[in-house]
């Protein structure tokens, strides 16, 4: 915005423009919105946002975020806790649940490996994978980050890791679309995927 | 979201799809980068909601929006206060100022007209620009609204106001494309139109 416009708006404008998929044009678009907002709905905004990054944290088992210690699905004694759904983010867990078929609980890696940029695995939640499975209680763990060449080798690599343990590790089938982003799987087909899983 | 996701994560993303253009996906995704945006970084976005929720207010002469009581373009001795462009909103100001041809001084609307949304002339600041003409040494008024039913409704309720006070009202050219949006013109186009305007 050229430097007729108030100092705030175009602050403001930045911000938007910082998140993923918004271009300075929308930012643009959106700070003249909150402007047409009521002040009390703006500063409810601004809560929100504060309140997310504070009281939201990792699950100290499953790492999916939550705003408790132990994320509702871990504290769910309905849960089969002897299998374990490893993802790559929470918006999986989110597609999972969709379904409504899946009974386990859940893994969030927080990324998948890709040396090229710098995430090794170390970066990822594969010790307090490696912790839960230690404790005993773990049969089975389904491989399901997406099935790109990302995924696959996060998939092949905590696999890896795994069967030495005993632990028998499965992968969803792949009636995903090669290439495509699990988030955006319909219900049945993820069903499909969860059900037609492979050892691996 | 399902309710096994965090609460404040829920309304944060409930918050991201309250603004125009966003949908629940997206709302979901930005809510989670949220999430991996340092503190710091979280505190100046919130803090620039409320800051330009504060600290913006209309330009008590052209009602554009600015900070301070009178805006820059208004407080300018080099621009000619005797031409007024009426333009519907603030980005249109901003699309003028980028043909950097114009000299003379803004008044927006801030809307128009549309019976059927209740949007009738006192929901407008006309009132604002009578008072201006009011003052004497307005010359020329243009009326720089969009082409489209609402643009063209608006200018010619404006204009039907003004000529008994015989002021000149111009009407850009139709250089612009018919049915279009003027934010989105580029500079050539908007000058021409600016330049070929017609009495009306």
């Amino acid at each position: 915005m050229a430097d007729h416009n108030a100092l705030p708006l175009v602050i403001l404008a930045e911000k938007f423009a910082s998140l993923p998929g918004i271009g300075m044009k929308s930012a643009q678009r959106l700070a003249y919105h909150v402007m047409s907002m009521e002040t009390a709905a703006v500063e409810e905004f601004a809560q929100a946002l504060i309140d997310a990054k504070k009281n939201v944290r990792s699950c100290s088992c499953c790492q999916n975020l939550t705003e408790r210690e132990i994320c509702p699905i871990c504290d769910d004694s309905e849960r089969d806790k002897s299998v374990i759904c490893v993802v790559e983010s929470p918006k999986d867990v989110t597609a999972f649940e969709r379904t409504r078929e899946y009974n386990g609980v859940y893994h969030v890696l927080h990324g998948l490996l890709s040396p090229m940029d710098g995430i090794t695995p170390d970066k990822l939640r594969v010790k307090e994978l490696l912790a839960r499975i230690a404790q005993g209680a773990v049969e089975e763990v389904i491989m399901a980050t997406n099935p790109t060449v990302e995924g696959d080798a996060t998939a092949m690599y905590v696999a890896n890791l795994l069967k030495p343990l005993g632990i028998k590790v499965t992968r969803l089938a792949f009636g995903l679309p090669v290439g495509g982003i699990l988030e955006y799987a319909d219900e049945i087909t993820l069903f499909k995927a969860l059900e037609n899983r492979n050892d691996m």
